[in-house]
This record gives C-alpha cells, sequence and structure tokens, in this order.
C-alpha cells in the first residue's frame, strides 16, 4: 500500500468544516476528498488531515495523507482528482511518504492566517475571506500586543472547550506573531507547534481591541496568566482565518 | 432634484451582467442598485451607469449616477445603502456632482484588468476571479504583442458585433497596455478612452496565445489591420475581467 501526502487547498464558504460528520448531511470538505480518492482509486479511501478547520474557515496548505494500493503515479493526483471534485477544493500538490507518514501526528508545527479588511465600506471580494472592520487600526499597538503571546504559555483562556475531548494541557508554544498592512487589509500571520479549539481567532478577537484602542498592548501577559476566556477579545468570525501551511 | 455618483464595485459571479434586463426574471447589478436607492430616496431610481459589464464579469470601480429629491446626504450612501444591498455590491464611495454629469458620456476612460492564474493546480481562492492557464506563459513576449495595440486603431477585428447596435465606427484608442506578473498571478492592464463589446477579453485571448507561443508576437499589427475577428484569439471568460477605473 502507498502512503500518499496531498497539500489541499480549499473555499470553506460552502463547508461545515474539514472533518467528516458522517450521518448529518453536512458537506465536509474531508467527505469530498474521500469521495473523489475512492472513486479514483477504487479503495475505500479514508483520509487524515494534519487539522481540523471549523465551517466557513479555509485552507490553502492542508495537508492528508491517505493509503492505497491504487496504481495512479503519486505525483498525479493534482491533475487525477481535479475532475472529481468541486472546484472549491483544489489538490495543489501530492507525493509518495514513508509508509508512517501520519499528517496530523507527525505535523510539527501551522502557520495560520488572519485577515481585516479595515475600511468604511467591504470590498465585496473579500466578503467570504476577511473580516470587515469599519475603521483604521493602531498597527503598531497591536504589534506590541501580539508579541506578548510569543513563547511557551498556557493558553486555557484563549479556547473554547469541546466537552467531548477533555484537555488535560492547555500548553503550546508561538513562535512566529506577525502583523502585516496593505492599504486596508491587515494580515496576522501565527505559527505555533500546535493550537486549541479557536485560539487563532480568539487571539485575533482581543489583538482587535487592541487595534481599536479597547485594550491596552501591555494587559496582554496579565490576560494569558488569568486564564479567563471571559476576559479576553471576541471569537472573531471564520471567514478571515485560513490554514495556511503545515510544517513537517 | 440632486445628481448623485457612486463608484460601486461587485461580484459578477451571481449577475447576469449590469444592465437591467427587466421582465427575463435575470438578476442584474443595475436592478438590484435601482432597488436599494428606490426604497432608500423614495424616488423611482434609475441609474446610469459607465459601462456595462457583462456576466460573470466583475467591477471595482463601476461609476453610476442617479438623481433624487432625497434628503440623504450625498456623502451617506455608502452607509445608507448598505443594509439595501447584497453583500456582493458595495458602494466604495458617493458623492454629490453638477445636475449635467453623467456617468456614461463623460467617462473619458477606462481602466480594465484581466487576471491569468498560471500553474498546474488552480488556486480555489481565483476560480470566480481568474482564467486558469495550467502552464507558464511567456511574459516577455506578451508585453512585446500587447505594446502593439497602443495608440489610435481600428478594432473591428477585436469586437462581438451585436445585430440590435450597428456601429459606424470601431477606432479606440488604447493608452495603456500593461502586464505584471506577481507568482503565479499575471495581470493585464488595458485602459482606453472607450472600448467595444468583448474587446479586452479578444485581445486578452490573442495576448494568451502569444503568451502559449501559438502567435509571434509581432503578428499583431497585422492582426489589427485585417479586421478579422476570426483571425484573432479566443473571446477569455468572463470571470478573469474587471472593470478597474472610470475616467472623468
Amino acid at each position: 500500500m502507498a502512503n500518499i501526502r496531498l497539500r489541499v487547498a480549499y473555499d470553506g464558504t460552502c463547508y461545515h468544516g474539514f472533518q467528516s460528520q458522517r450521518g448529518t448531511g453536512l458537506a465536509t470538505v474531508q467527505e469530498c476528498l474521500e469521495k473523489a480518492l475512492t472513486a479514483l482509486t477504487g479503495d475505500e479511501v479514508q483520509v487524515t488531515g494534519a487539522g481540523r478547520t471549523d465551517a466557513g474557515v479555509h485552507a490553502l496548505g492542508q495537508v492528508v495523507n491517505f493509503h492505497t494500493g491504487s496504481a495512479i503515479p503519486p505525483d498525479r493526483y493534482v491533475y487525477a482528482a481535479r475532475a472529481r471534485l468541486p472546484r472549491d477544493i483544489v489538490v495543489r500538490d501530492s507525493r509518495l511518504q514513508p509508509e508512517d507518514f501520519h499528517a496530523r501526528f507527525d505535523a510539527k508545527g501551522k502557520i495560520y492566517r488572519y485577515f481585516f479588511y479595515c475600511h468604511r465600506g467591504m470590498n465585496p471580494f473579500f466578503r467570504h475571506y476577511a473580516c470587515h472592520v469599519p475603521e483604521s487600526l493602531d498597527v503598531e499597538a497591536m504589534r506590541r500586543g501580539a508579541a506578548h503571546f510569543l513563547g511557551a504559555h498556557d493558553f486555557e483562556g484563549f479556547c473554547a472547550k469541546d466537552p467531548a475531548v477533555p484537555m488535560r494541557d492547555y500548553t503550546r508554544t508561538v513562535w512566529r506573531m506577525q502583523i502585516r498592512a496593505k492599504g486596508p487589509l491587515l494580515v496576522l500571520t501565527v505559527g505555533g507547534n500546535g493550537f486549541l479549539w479557536n485560539m487563532v481567532r480568539i487571539i485575533g478577537g482581543t489583538l482587535l481591541e487592541v487595534g481599536t484602542k479597547k485594550r491596552a498592548p501591555d494587559s496582554i501577559p496579565e490576560l494569558i496568566l488569568s486564564k479567563k476566556r471571559a476576559l479576553a477579545g471576541k471569537t472573531l468570525p471564520p471567514q478571515g482565518l485560513f490554514l495556511w501551511q503545515v510544517q513537517y
């Protein structure tokens, strides 16, 4: 059996997230991929994704792997999958991996990007791909606030809790926090060894409050130490979030 | 009566073009604008657009004007229209104009952009906003070919003919032809004093053949002189085209 790794981009607008929700009738990216790959290979394909993305969240560099006995050359899935997938899911790269490669367990880190569109009028081309902020933001204050997230912290106050998945350790290491402005677009880049549920969207919502001067940049360390979700900012809407890259 | 000028951006994906097709049941941008402005002002608003865009074609800087007796301050339409318009049509700017301003007749020129996405796999985020070219293009050859379109020419070979609208003069002046590449994106910018139906899409289709080496860059002058539509390139698909700016 070959172990195939795919890099997948998808527009999450029309999906109820990455992860299969079999039996619910809700469209998910994973089910679309499995259906396409099953039809292509003749195997009952199950894909493993590097990370889940929520409904409406996008990916430019999601990574999945699957095992197959198919004779399709490993580097041909870009072409082979095209006609079997909807146009909002694209295989951008494919290759053979060692048999024990696992897209989730082997991931060393991930990079997410969150896009804000800061202008009184929304640009209609960003309506599914950015959070509209009808004012300009204090980018320098946001950068100062963002720097406090760098390093290893207990992020219990920056996650949503899933009662079905008890979490023992909320410690994650953030090794990249970057804020770039280009015209009305503001891009927050967060890289880390792992992420809790909604972590990037809550960090982003907290920094948005810094950008609108509702919160001081240097209040962040105390906020992290409090571990209280209620004290952090709002969870930003999903459409601005992109799983940008998975690192191995 | 105040004469109001709006700069309007729209994602043309879901519309059968800009121009009203009353009685057909097809959604158009003009009808959405008129419905929103009629509801807002209480007048039976008719808008005049600077240019028509075809089904699936987008606009970042379409300009329209309309007359109204409403007391809404001219610069407030950005906010006032927001709740009345679908999210894929946005008023980006509004202002009062002299009574005789006419969005179409007073336009001195227009700038269009056409986007190509040149990569074996399509980026799903560009599926409605660029033409997919599954190979890289010879940008230098395209630039040499493009330069031949500059100046005043009879563009009869570079337009679709509408039997309902007889055309006496096919001469138009193109004063800007620019091709920029940024990663897999290639952007053709065409500025001119006026454009024939499908003119940018046929110029783009001809330059695409230059980029794929099916046509020599220096064959363009003869092609223009021939005035034969059949000798020019294919009409590119609509989704890559944007009405970028109207100049007054």
